[in-house]
């Protein structure tokens, strides 16, 4: 390893002494530059067992404000969090605007590790690289700053390092038999760190190997390139990036003002009667999903009083409670919008065998939020792109996404919109913005269609639910789901 | 193809005249900022045999001044162009800044195609897809705006433009054996096509997939794109990239000031004797290479007045003119420093089993340029890397490499520059320059000391050539040169 990256010379005691003290009141004050920028900040440590990560990492905070940072421990995947998609675990963990994360290990030392045990096929390394390129790069278009060190030691010296720690009564503890078994295997090591290097160098998020020969060299090491960073953040802080082509599998679909509405209806006997059916199955297939452990997201969006409540209450009527959950999405709150957009989706997807409904979704970027300007125009154009490459993600961990556009045309919209107002109990459904929004509804349709398109990809396409018939709609969504299941199971 | 990139929709005749009037007008007024921003603009045309890139090239550059653009027909390639590194033939065609060039065709096309024929090994392949990443990346990273294009046409389409131009004789000449070859193996070319995107749609220069089925409707998609590429350029201007970590394997190598010099002496009647044997043999190796077809480099930096010129006079004393050339290297022209700062030499390398002398070299980024601010601190960081790429996308060609640095000590130096100063036909080598160089002779041997750090690669290392007495240096120097041609050879 050494000799495949360029370690800075090592100065001699003074001189690293009298830079290091530099670099620290450099990072001091910048500190406070991170904070009125609103940049957030992740640093990833990664290295050898004894390499000194956690020690490098108490060293980088000593001259932090506790209130900017957070270290977060990576431990060896729990049970628990093995029954989410793989970037969860990441994702729910990157730090808010102006704050800076240090991973204590990471990805790379989970990856490396399954690698060299023979735990993962070769297919599943390439989609986990392939995860985490996509993670780190809608990171950096989203204004993070994502620092990667890897932490080297000779072979020779972990053996040193380990036997001294395991003499002691004292450190004894500290040494796992994982530890012993990489220096065993040091080169199988060695070879998985450096592809995994390799393949994850992007000039906007390069890895920096360090010499962690002696403690504070590393330190010095660690703040030379996370001050240079930083100057590179602050001076980079308005850059646009280019928006990439949608790269996924696409359906044809039909725009919203070709869709008749009028004659999808049903009659009350056939809704009574086909609605026991089909939540019927739905119970029993969710009995399968949860057998099986395969998670369902369900995601709602539609218009104003389209009557999407309805719909998702006859959805849930038939799920067994402790298997799922529906989350209402408003505006995001301020500790939320401190992150990237999908921070909020990512910490409330399901388990596996468990069932998530959304009403209102992560499209709010590519509707409320743009047609509102409440992000700007290269955030809500590169959404699409983002958004296909979220739900790849959960399609690849296994999950069936389902996603409906509950519609309706804008004379009904008003119809209800005059009866809320006029039935006293229903009052409370209906409010200023609803007004607003309605007035507003040639935007939303073309942005609405624009989302459709760009976002029905083969393996997580757009449903239309017809609902001037409100009762037409939700067998036709129940129909969906079970439907979508059933593909799955087979 | 289609269902892999979402194409946009195309409006109706009326709105695409109205929308392509507005964009040429747009790209019409963007020249002359292109120019201003001195943005150097590199535009690459790849697409399906008859999907129409000539007719786009057209009309893309129809309401640019032919002052400010340059269409490059990139054909298959050459015996000529066969006897260089495969990227010479598209670094030789970038752009200067404020200047946009059009590549008709290009790697993408040649890689494809080479793959669908079974002509490319799969390491051959990946070679190549890395040294094209590598060339995007290090323009980019430039200041450069790369845009790629690949135009998409379906295989019937392909078919029945094809026949439309056969069965027209005045069309006939149009239609390659190789157009309809790619008809037949369609197939096979979207599959290659595909990967060739995938593995290099970089964020830093995405590929855009264009819908090729009419003439004005990829027009439009091309300029929205030129569009807003330009836009994101301009606004992006003045960005820094992170410096990336040198990731080349590295021989340790001693400071110039702990090479003991004067004890590296020889005899005349030993110089005398071993200078013609030394050059007997680089004679006979001269004929082996070029029988062999193997290219040689030798890049001379050194002190002045440290006997560089006698060192190559020896060298190339040996050697038969038809086979070699030196190229004295001074500070770069104004069509030079226009464009990326290896274009200079890329531009020189030698054809295969030809020899290379470079008097002065493409160091002087990291040296002369570094020290008097000819280029931003960014850029001389950023150059290590760089170099060292460079050297390996020749050694990766199958050149030697060869990197001579001629030292001398300080005392040596003021030596020489006395007795210049003092024999009158000796007085034209000695400049003021040069002793104001030499004031600075401390920053120079900082950043030599770096220089020779961070660029001894294993695959082309420095030779230092201790030359207080320049016979010495001129005996090692051609000890060195035939080492490496025998390694080589063997």
């Amino acid at each position: 390893m050494p000799d495949f990256y360029e370690l800075p010379e090592k100065p001699d005691k003074a001189e690293l002494k009298e830079r290091l003290r530099i670099r620290r009141d450099e990072l001091f004050s910048k500190q406070m530059i991170i904070k009125e920028k609103k940049i957030p900040v992740l640093i990833l440590i990664e290295g050898w067992g004894t390499s000194g990560k956690g020690t490098l990492i108490s060293n980088i905070i000593k001259n932090i404000d506790p209130r900017f940072f957070k270290v977060c421990n990576i431990n060896k995947r729990t049970s628990e969090e093995q029954r989410y998609p793989f970037l969860k675990k990441y994702f729910d963990l990157i730090p808010e605007q102006g704050k800076i994360s240090l991973f204590d290990g990471g990805y790379m030392s989970e990856i490396a590790h399954l690698k060299v045990s023979g735990d993962l096929t070769d297919s599943d390394y390439e989609e986990k690289v392939r995860s985490i390129n996509v993670f780190e790069r809608q990171l950096v278009e989203d204004g993070y700053l994502v620092i990667k060190f890897f932490i080297h030691i000779s072979k020779k010296e972990q053996k040193e390092r380990i036997d001294a720690l395991i003499s002691d009564k004292n450190t004894k503890w500290r040494i796992s038999s994982h530890d012993e078994s990489q220096n065993k295997h040091y080169k199988d090591y060695l070879e998985a760190y450096r592809s995994f290097i390799d393949e994850t160098n992007n000039p906007f998020a390069p890895w920096y190997v360090i010499d962690g020969s002696s403690e504070n060299w590393a330190q010095l090491q660690a703040l030379d390139i996370i001050n240079e960073a930083l100057d590179t953040a602050f001076s980079n802080s308005e850059i646009s990036f280019p928006v990439l082509q949608n790269a996924f599998p696409l359906k044809k679909v039909p725009k919203l003002s070709s869709i008749s509405l009028k004659d999808k209806t049903i009659t009350e006997e056939e809704y009574d009667k086909r609605l026991d059916e089909l939540q019927n199955r739905l119970h029993e297939l969710h009995n399968v999903l949860y057998r099986k452990k395969i998670p369902v997201i369900i995601a709602y969006e539609g218009w104003d009083a389209a009557g999407k409540g309805g719909n998702i209450k006859r959805i849930a009527a038939s799920l067994d409670p402790r298997g799922y959950e529906v989350h209402p999405i408003a505006s995001p709150e301020p500790h939320e919008k401190a992150r990237h957009f999908l921070w909020r989706f990512w910490t409330r997807l399901p388990k596996d065998g468990h069932i998530a409904i959304f009403d209102r979704t992560w499209y709010g970027r590519v509707m409320v939020e743009r047609i509102e300007g409440f992000c700007s125009e290269n955030d809500w154009k590169r959404a699409y792109n983002e958004i296909n490459e979220f739900e790849k993600e959960l399609v690849d961990w296994g999950a069936v996404v389902i996603k409906f556009w509950v519609q309706i045309d804008k004379d009904t919209q008003l119809q209800r919109f005059t009866e809320r107002q006029n039935t006293p109990e229903k009052q409370w459904k209906i409010t200023d913005e609803d007004w607003r929004n309605r007035e507003k509804w040639d935007l939303y349709e073309s942005a609405i269609d624009e989302m459709i398109k760009k976002t029905s990809t083969t393996f997580a396409p757009w449903h239309v639910l017809e609902s001037v018939d409100k009762k037409y709609a939700r067998i036709k969504a129940l129909e969906t789901v079970i439907e979508s299941i059933e593909r799955k199971l087979k």
